[in-house]
């Protein structure tokens, strides 16, 4: 199946493995008369970049975007805009060893179980290089979102046992801390944790936080395309995540009712919560308080300890992976959640624009 | 926007409000010559009725199946699938009160947000009895992936405090005990946990578990098209799901990554894990291994004692709800559950089935 | 595959069978708001229920619609709205004989090559009355377009050999003759063609064109997504219908450049055109001038004279159609072509909502 | 919207102007391990190319072809294969008047209503070279066909008034005349009346044909999704095509139903028709017959010749066109036909292969 395409009327759709000749995305649907540059969409992915720290793989890649299309004199024209990242540093003779052999956590096994076989060079398309579409995309939503008046913050919210204290929140930290948590005491104590891990050829999992401020109630819709369930996927799709939460998320099943109802007050007629123990979202559709959802990551799967596993001749092996891993795939995931975050309210909210008979006769009324 | 379609291949729409005529489901895309008539859906619906035990509203639904289209001399012809169930138990005067105040915790408020006005007899189309029509197509797809071989197991896990005992488990009891747990001496301590928190006119949240067993390796697609992010999606969407978790799930953020690899062992040429970490997902493709998700269900928000909110004239008032309502979500959804792993998967399966170019050439070979 | 579904943001769904209980359709993405009734809906399906001249089946059908959900007090609530028609004077004994062979220019043997089997008795899902969801459908889409000011008149333009002469042009009429042609002098010739036509146990094709006035210019996307591609299939996925026109249509193939382009003229800074070959749409987007589309609808395949064909056993037989038919599609078939326009044209609406960000950005101003 | 993306199985998103850097297609859906290189491509795109002959522009293009992923090791891996060809020869200064003014015929006034501003740059993603992302995918699609026993013949049937002889029929032809017509003596006829029309500073319009052999019956599905309703969107989304047709196409609306209905015959327990007036299409299910269709293309309307028009200052101006253009469209877009046609059978083809349980069955028993 095409499973290179996500959103309805904000629609991307990536291409690209690790040490292929570039990866990219197509992004449409986007609205003609945006300025759009390079610019606006290289911050992000040097976010994602490696790199960066001591807790992020040495391996250098530029990652520079080039707008292909839809851009004509600074602005989209409202169509189809195509970006590209040329891959500069792969060193395929890294990977040689992992042809022939499924490392654990990986996709490697059921890649070949599903296809019978696999460019191996660097997981090929199920490497986290394939974000990188992902990601350049998101700037561009995220720019959208902004004029739209409504901001994403995406953060590191743990690390293996060391979590950020919320009353250090310190927003400008994400952007500078190695692993992008809005807390500069916790960042250090969970580096510390990190080197003791790459110390014991180890690899650590984590939480990342994204909220979402300005978004209107109303956003989302009843049944499947519920909000929550478009962001559960979106977010689920990232390669290391296996939970979401929303809101209070997995705490929901051991409260009770009185506890987790959000009481509803009104001042000045603009209703609001007390709480919001659901994550601004009920029934599926945004209630007007601030969205919050986490991801939970796996560790890195690549570990530099013996591990036991099979070959493709179906011997019992050991292996030891080699090349340049980072001992936590979490900081570097932070703008990835963000990305699709973006990507999926943005859509939602373009869906929203029918919900009613006065937005349209509105729309197209004879001026 | 129109959600109220699920699915690719298999695809399903569905319909009605809790009390409105009835509620019913298009299912789309069943193969031709399944045999199928009512019996093979009803007691899937009775799993999710109304009215079973001393923890489930003692309002009384018969919820009976019709078949309307697309079976001919008892087997499906390949063309769509409508099924009703009409609606005979609702006492609109119940739902009086709520028409003019947002109850915190439903959708009262986002859908008024939304549309602009709603109908409010018992949620209308945001109600748990949206979800007849999941069921009654979930029933299908269930009956179809078991002539596949593929077999799904749902239950409660906990309920408030009361978790299952795994070394007691007995499949048997699922469908006998009140709570749906398979665990009779959980079961007991839950129904009493539940009968505290009627005492205290409040509600409990809680976890249902789903196992799907003899997927084979393969079955999901690389990127956003991922087994665990459609499985997110379908299951994030049922009603009060506040979390998703597959495999090891949240538990992975603080694990360590030679904790968290299941290795890959081989025995007579059948590859397997010795662990299974993942969930039987691995960069969002099926493993050949246990398919295990878990979803975190909100207390019930419909309370009887007191709480603050807000009525349509932006006053700040108190309400107590009334009428009838479950204290416990979770042992009516944990068909709801198992209904939208079922169609998540066999979608996922019909798509696997042009994944390599010697699946299309074996189907269209000249005979 | 599931082909029962069509549209984007307007998203209709329909099921049911010649003879089976009933047929219906959902209709999802109606904007919240909308006044509606059967009292909308039923002239539509009064217009394409058979028995109503001598050159319509006597079949007497009442075709009466009910609505199911989606409506509260008389307004549309934003949610799928069920529709569903029950049958109510099927004969099966009539179509005895059908089930063993393939009748010539029917889907008979395409559907038991396709699935192996089929529900022979009417046609089953291959026959006209499949059209009841569309119409029904397309009578809330209509609706829905004349609040926004944009109105479709669809007509018989052609019978065999007899059309009308646009000199004669009548609007009315098409309500009122039994060709549904706006010209009662061409009503009358076609009439007694296919007077001739029946007594020759044969059977006619026709043409049948409609028009779409105070359509904005803006409407359909470039490339694959055109307003003439969606409504080529729309109009093509009805029944009988083998070849559809826009604007001049094949013409265009014998003409020149200088005689095909139309010359845009702006009078008081409005733009239009001062021919219409293009039928109202330019690069796939209308122009705001007339569109303009026809089909070409093959002859009643069921004729009363004997016709050579093969049955279920591979033997070369002979066949008389029995039963009631009409010996001309074109004129129940007006209201199918009307209902489809409407339904494309809606959806392109819906979409263009997003095509400009000054449309996003005043949509979702802080007030 | 997002129009850029076709396809559901066999997936395409096109990217690209005429002017850009240059243009491309995303083809996701491709099964693993078809060999695969730019040399199975580039013959189509040579086809589709400027100035190879006295009636094209004599603008030069290479197009050539450049595969970006999904390709390892020479076969398809069953990810997203992106292809990409760059502009080279563009010199934007031949267009600069165009900026200012709407073109008769083409969609400069459409792009503007819809977007508020256009790449005025050779019609931006307007231009024909639009095509050339579909060209590109479509040689994949045509090569998958061939590997299932399915080949596509198309070719230019008429330009104006001059026709081909079927009797003279000679597909070698297709590739060596300038018009692409099967039949040299109506080519040499072609070309004298596109001489003319260039002397009057004139163009023409013409028709191209397609045939489907080999397509196995059960193809298409009912109702939305029927197969000639798939590949009249699929044509008709082709810039210049005003109509569509299949089989006998207007024919049928002249004709009687005994003239028009095809007659089974069976020989040796193999079923096919005595004629083909449907085209191999019967109720949207391919027939087992050949699949005929045509497309009408209208003359380019760009012409030399002065012409009446409007510019964006709301004045009545006459422009006369300068520049490179074809004085048809015809032989240049028949690949753009087949290509069209490849890919909608090729996923009507992979749709089907879940028309029946026993499909299912085989294909996931235990080995």
């Amino acid at each position: 199946m095409a499973g290179s395409t996500y959103g309805n009327l904000f629609k991307i759709t990536t291409w690209g493995e690790s040490h292929g000749k570039a990866l990219g995305v197509i992004v449409d649907g986007i609205p003609a008369g945006l300025p759009l540059s390079e610019e606006d969409i290289q911050p992000y992915l040097d976010r994602r970049k490696p790199g960066q720290s001591a807790v992020s793989t040495p391996r250098k890649e530029s990652d520079e975007v080039e707008i292909l299309s839809g851009v004509f004199e600074g602005c989209t024209t409202g169509t189809s805009v195509s970006l590209i990242v040329r891959n500069t540093s792969q060193k395929s003779s890294d990977y040689s060893e992992i042809a022939s052999c499924y490392r654990p956590g990986h996709a490697d096994f059921t890649f070949d179980a599903k296809y019978g076989f696999r460019d191996y060079r660097g997981g090929g398309r199920s490497s986290g290089r394939e974000t990188i579409g992902r990601v350049a995309a998101g700037a561009i939503a995220v720019k959208i979102l902004e004029e739209m008046g409504i901001t994403l913050t995406a953060y590191t919210k743990s690390i293996g046992p060391v979590s950020i204290d919320p009353a250090r929140f310190d927003r400008k930290a994400i952007l500078t801390t190695p692993t992008c948590m809005p807390d500069p005491e916790a960042d250090r104590r969970a580096m510390a944790y990190l080197s003791e891990c790459m110390k014991n050829k180890d690899s650590s999992g984590g939480v990342i936080e994204c909220i979402v401020s300005g978004l209107p109630a109303g956003i989302g819709d009843p049944v499947f395309e519920k909000l929550d369930a478009n962001l559960a996927k979106g977010i689920m799709s990232i390669g290391a995540v296996k939970a979401v939460e929303i809101g209070d998320g997995t705490l929901v099943s051991q409260t009770r009712g009185s506890q987790n109802n959000d009481a509803f007050v009104c001042t000045e007629r603009k209703i609001t919560k007390k709480t919001n123990h659901a994550g601004g979202i009920l029934g599926g559709i945004s209630d007007g308080t601030q969205l919050l959802l986490r991801a939970h990551v796996k560790p890195t799967p690549s570990i530099f300890s013996s591990q036991e596993t099979v070959n493709k001749d179906f011997e019992n092996i050991e292996i030891a992976i080699k090349g340049r891993h980072d001992p936590v795939i979490v900081p570097r995931a932070v703008v990835v959640v963000e990305a699709m975050t973006a990507l999926t309210i943005l859509d939602a909210c373009m869906m929203n624009m029918t919900a009613r008979m006065s937005y349209l006769i509105d729309f197209y009324r004879i001026e």
